[in-house]
């Protein structure tokens, strides 16, 4: 294990290329494109690592995140985020050089970008398969319709097809529930395909969320899978049952600074400013992390009954059992799994493997 | 107003110089050292601005802010945190060429010091004032002792004072519950005082939270004062009753990319990855932000009836009555006052003061 004087995100690369694999496979079994999200690990040389598995189309979250990687050769993206029509000069710049798919949810929009935009570009409508964050309500045939009239209006646009992520499967604690959540998705992006494919017969139905793509098996009728959250997994997507904790590739290493055994808890130098502040619901509590110790090669993942209870800009407030705390002392380095690697690994800018490398990421301002 | 593609951090540099001079005219009035703390700001710039008010002591939160101010001519710093003695090398190296102040609450800790640290240091005493986050327990005179007993066995480390930071007052909503928390802890410290300034004649009694310093007059037997949320306010501060939403100097600009207006709701490209995703209980809802309207010059403080209610990675969604969601466009510009400024500070990585001049800051990795 490399030497860690301040907080830094552990990155083991060899889980996160078993999560490459495993979920690689799973997309080529089913016949599916995978275009993963990388808006999880944000950087070139993990971006790298999904070419040797076969991967040239991409997901982003941001056209900025989309500039990063055409920068390092990848040219097929998709951005799945509502179009921002602001940014139609980098949207001209991309599209000049690479296959670049936005997202669309109303003609308005279309409109907006008809009268923007220079060169020829792929649009899949966004629709909300019950999730209720974004996206066309798949009943409101008429939005869909003048959406997709809108569309026609230009040569510099192609339909590309139906694009939802089932984000409510995040709430989901059983197989049972994630099973419910993806059918219904499943229902209605199928038909959307029936409804669509006379007139569009190349049209892609493209799915996004981990928690289904992890455990489930049935995709019929897709044709597309963007998962993003698995490279790395985290404690939310193991209560979820996405994942084993052993498949969790990063683990913030915080250093404890201060003991408070008369309250059963330790300070850590980790805070807000390194994990984000998400939040999981365990048995009634919030939990910000769950605590593992670090080993010579990476981490342990028997649990350690340790927990982050909370965090403010830089401490992270550790709770556990009396003994368990009483164990710790001061100077030593705590390894913390955190809730959503997403926004930890967005708040640390940078990973570092166990085996002592740096590896740098996407920065919104470079 | 500067044009904005995508969400960018507004800085009204008026309100944040009238934030400064009104605080530290009132650490003046009060005879008390003003050490504003930089975490909130975490830039050059910004930090140079003080200095037009007199101010040559300042707070951090970490040892890598301690030297990016270092590298601005800052000579006398606070850091804010319990000493984390992984970072030696960086304390011997800001020792050796300014007044460095670190947090110690264990004799341990102190032990540890010692044996790592080469130049003259501070050290102040972390005590816990009722907040219950970190520090020393006030009655606990034996810890008190001991810490006290190992920090004059060096000649390197010079005993500074005692120091809190009453963070529970984040939690009151009037001024009434204030002026208790305030009350309680200016007790707590003056005890400290009266029981140590025999030995220690120039001990330092350090109070900290931005609540307390803007609303409070009573700061007697007490040195020094380590407000940092001041700097630009926020939600939150207006929640509890530090200032007033006029004051507030920072302010997300984000586009609106999607409108839902069958549930009410705007979606906005400004996530969490934007603001962080702290968030404050108003009436019994999360908020995530306050939407204002963006104008020539800045914004309009006038409420707007829409707020943030929730954020996930790059999507805020923005919710109010019927009507305010209705005149809202698509392409729209929506401002936004964050609930917690430091951590959306901290997320953007930079500013753009409304007269459109780019401010850059801190990062944890340069």
């Amino acid at each position: 294990m490399p030497a860690v004087t301040k907080p830094a995100l552990l990155l083991d690369k060899e889980k996160c290329l078993k999560n490459i694999s495993r979920m690689a496979e799973k997309a080529q079994r089913n016949n599916l494109n995978f275009r993963p999200h990388f808006k999880t690990h944000q950087s070139h040389e993990i971006g790298r690592w999904f070419r040797d598995f076969g991967v040239n189309t991409i997901t982003v979250s941001s056209l900025s995140m989309a500039e990063y990687f055409a920068q390092d050769g990848w040219t097929d993206i998709t951005v799945a985020f509502p179009a921002n029509v602001h940014e139609h000069e980098l949207i001209n710049r991309l599209a000049a050089t690479i296959t670049l798919n936005l997202l669309v949810e109303s003609p308005v929009i279309v409109q907006q970008l008809r009268e923007r935009l220079i060169h020829p570009i792929g649009l899949f409508v966004k629709i909300d398969s019950g999730y209720h964050r974004t996206g066309v309500n798949p009943s409101d045939k008429d939005l869909l319709d003048s959406i997709l009239n809108e569309i026609s209006q230009s040569e510099k646009f192609s339909f590309k097809g139906f694009l939802t992520h089932a984000g409510h499967s995040y709430k989901a604690r059983s197989r049972n529930e994630l099973e419910r959540i993806h059918t219904e998705s499943l229902a209605i992006m199928r038909n959307l395909n029936d409804r669509y494919q006379k007139q569009y017969p190349d049209l892609v139905i493209s799915i996004g969320d981990t928690p289904s793509c992890s455990v489930l098996e049935d995709f019929s009728g897709t044709d597309e899978m963007r998962p993003g959250n698995f490279v790395f997994y985290d404690v939310t997507q193991t209560a979820i049952g996405s994942c084993r904790e052993d498949d969790v590739a990063v683990c913030m290493a915080c250093p404890v600074v201060s003991k408070h055994p008369q309250r059963n808890e330790l300070v850590v130098y980790g805070g807000s400013v390194h994990f984000s502040k998400d939040s999981l619901n365990e048995n009634g509590s919030l939990i910000f992390g769950k605590v593992v110790n670090l080993t010579e090669s990476g981490w342990d993942t028997r649990p350690t009954m340790l927990y982050v209870k909370s965090l403010s800009q830089e401490h992270g407030i550790i709770h556990g059992p009396a003994e368990a705390i009483r164990s710790v002392k001061e100077g030593d380095v705590l390894g913390i799994l955190p809730v959503h690697s997403c926004l930890t690994a967005d708040c640390m800018g940078r990973y570092l493997t166990t085996q002592g490398v740096a590896i740098t990421r996407f920065r919104y301002h470079p």
